[in-house]
């Protein structure tokens, strides 16, 4: 019987660490509090690398593919062909994660989790961003047997935590790409949420109206399907997906190593999720980049008591609203380390 | 008798442009609104710049300093003196927008539009980036008189004009340091928004709740007092301020120039509804950066149309929310110039 073994997370609470990190931020130039969300921010990355003087370095983006076997049931607006599409597309620079990636120089990396296509007989087979660690062609269908064995779901974590296992740099966006994810992330939310599926549930890509009121009908069958999942590994194997499962591994890797972990929308969220009942503790490394308008999304970060920077309206996925939010990261270390204090500027303290 | 006469500005208007970029947008590889803001952002940079192809290089802060009458009636947290010392503050690198400039590489400089201070005779006086277009040490007490002169304002206006006038680049933010400035803004927005003084009012840089009540009784008679101000400039010159005025003088000849105006917080956003009465069309160039906390301003984002990219809950000022989602804007021209279309990179459209 396979088994999954999650590392132990560190608490990263130290009272005394908060309260010099709170009087360092109080006594910048600034009326207190003026800088707001990017003042909690500068707490928190001090609080997650254990230090006053919080940096950035060599950010890291992993984008993470795979397909689903329940989109047989026609629960997404494009075809499964496009995951292997736009993995050529992210190896061709050619997506939206590869020009902010660029902009923003995180070096990117693609992981084949699971797609159903064959990229060790294409062109792209030896491409150095292209990571193979395909568990299988696609998850499979969820309608009749769990997406994944709980071996296949052990082997994705583990994968998962092998691309992140000592990365270069403290940050790390883990982004995906899956046609059909947002079902699997939905039913994640529902299970591990306990909440109502319609509450989880989006048009994805762009479903119309009759497209979604069938998702719903399919999830909900889906969900009746596998009512004795039970622990965190089994409801995981049984409604996830294999990026999913995956990203869940590579952030609990990475939170063991107290990395930053910026999260980007729905699907990131829903592995963070499932990274924090197999792992307790995980998403206190977790810094939430954006609100998607997929509508499961605000329910999830309700649930994880987040506080996203961005609400840009994005549905993208990709890790495109990591990338977007991270030059905030690099302005709240910014200012945590070089304002000057109302000391060491000689200005006058507020009328009391 | 002196005359202020505003240049032409432009319209951004252009049918055929605006659908060259929709659909330049819409095609490329995600699906179609996936980028929410970021793309109208898009948009808006294009039909700013009058391109398919938008670009931004070389971006400008200029901070615009100067002091007050009105706070010799308690309408400020701080005292007047922080005014003058946040100027050696910035030309000394300490200050949140320095930081936030020094990590997007943007161009600042601070512009003494009327600081009751006298920097000519201080260590700073050849300082490079200080610009002295000192209209007087400090606004006059509008208690009791407008806070200019017309005479004065339109100095003001006129050296705003200058300082504007052909800069590097094509992005300009127009940062403030004022002590009592939401005072001034407030009563602009009061008077050219024709709302009740209650609801452009807040606590500025911390006042509690008796200074909050003592600051509505003192703006209230204010505006009692220069009830027949009546046009844009003679309302701009009792309410306003010596950096508003300026403000609203480089808005207009950077608008004049099309430049892109990001435009920060509650005073910035004063300055552009002044400019945007007296050169009607110079808010067409302006995108907001952020919602600053202070209640007055969405008020004012409403009576501008504006929807800002950043809600941080912030409210220094400075140009710091404007420096913040700079990077925002950087991403939106990225996107529209190298993501790849569906048929550049081969990818299955939407089923239909």
């Amino acid at each position: 019987m396979p088994t999954f073994t999650a590392p132990t997370i560190a608490t990263i609470e130290n009272n005394e660490r908060r309260q010099q990190l709170q009087q360092i931020i109080d006594l910048k130039t600034k009326p207190r509090g003026a800088l707001g969300r990017l003042e909690s921010l500068a707490l928190q990355i001090g609080m997650i690398q254990g230090t006053t003087r919080p940096q950035i370095y060599q950010p890291q983006i992993r984008v993470f593919a795979a397909d689903h076997g329940l989109t047989k049931h026609g629960t997404s607006a494009y075809p499964s062909a496009v995951t292997a599409q736009m993995v050529y597309n992210f190896l061709q620079g050619g997506a939206a994660i590869n020009v902010f990636a660029r902009q923003h120089d995180i070096e990117l990396k693609v992981v084949d989790a699971g797609v159903d296509a064959d990229f060790a007989n294409s062109p792209f087979k030896d491409h150095p961003q292209l990571l193979d660690y395909k568990v299988r062609y696609g998850s499979r269908d969820a309608m009749s047997e769990p997406a994944m064995s709980e071996a296949e779901c052990i082997a994705a974590l583990s994968s998962g935590m092998e691309v992140a296992k000592g990365l270069a740099g403290n940050l790390l966006i883990v982004g995906e790409m899956g046609i059909g994810n947002t079902s699997a992330a939905s039913l994640l939310l529902a299970r591990l949420g306990e909440m109502s599926i319609a509450d989880c549930i989006g048009r994805g890509t762009g479903l119309d109206d009759a497209g979604l009121q069938h998702k719903t009908t399919v999830l909900t069958q889906v969900l009746q399907r596998h009512k004795n999942a039970q622990t965190p590994l089994e409801v995981l194997a049984a409604l996830g997906g294999l990026e999913i499962a995956m990203m869940a591994g590579a952030l609990i890797q990475a939170a063991s190593e107290r990395r930053i972990l910026l999260i980007d929308g729905f699907i990131a969220s829903s592995a963070l999720l499932a990274a924090d009942h197999l792992a307790p503790g995980v998403a206190q490394y977790a810094i939430f980049a954006h609100h998607s308008v997929e509508p499961g999304h605000a329910h999830l970060l309700k649930l994880l008591n987040a506080e996203p920077l961005l609400d840009m309206g994005m549905r993208l996925g990709e890790g495109s609203g990591a990338a977007l939010a991270y030059p905030l990261l690099l302005s709240a270390c910014s200012f945590i380390n070089e304002m000057a204090s109302f000391s060491d500027a000689g200005i006058s303290e507020q009328n009391s």
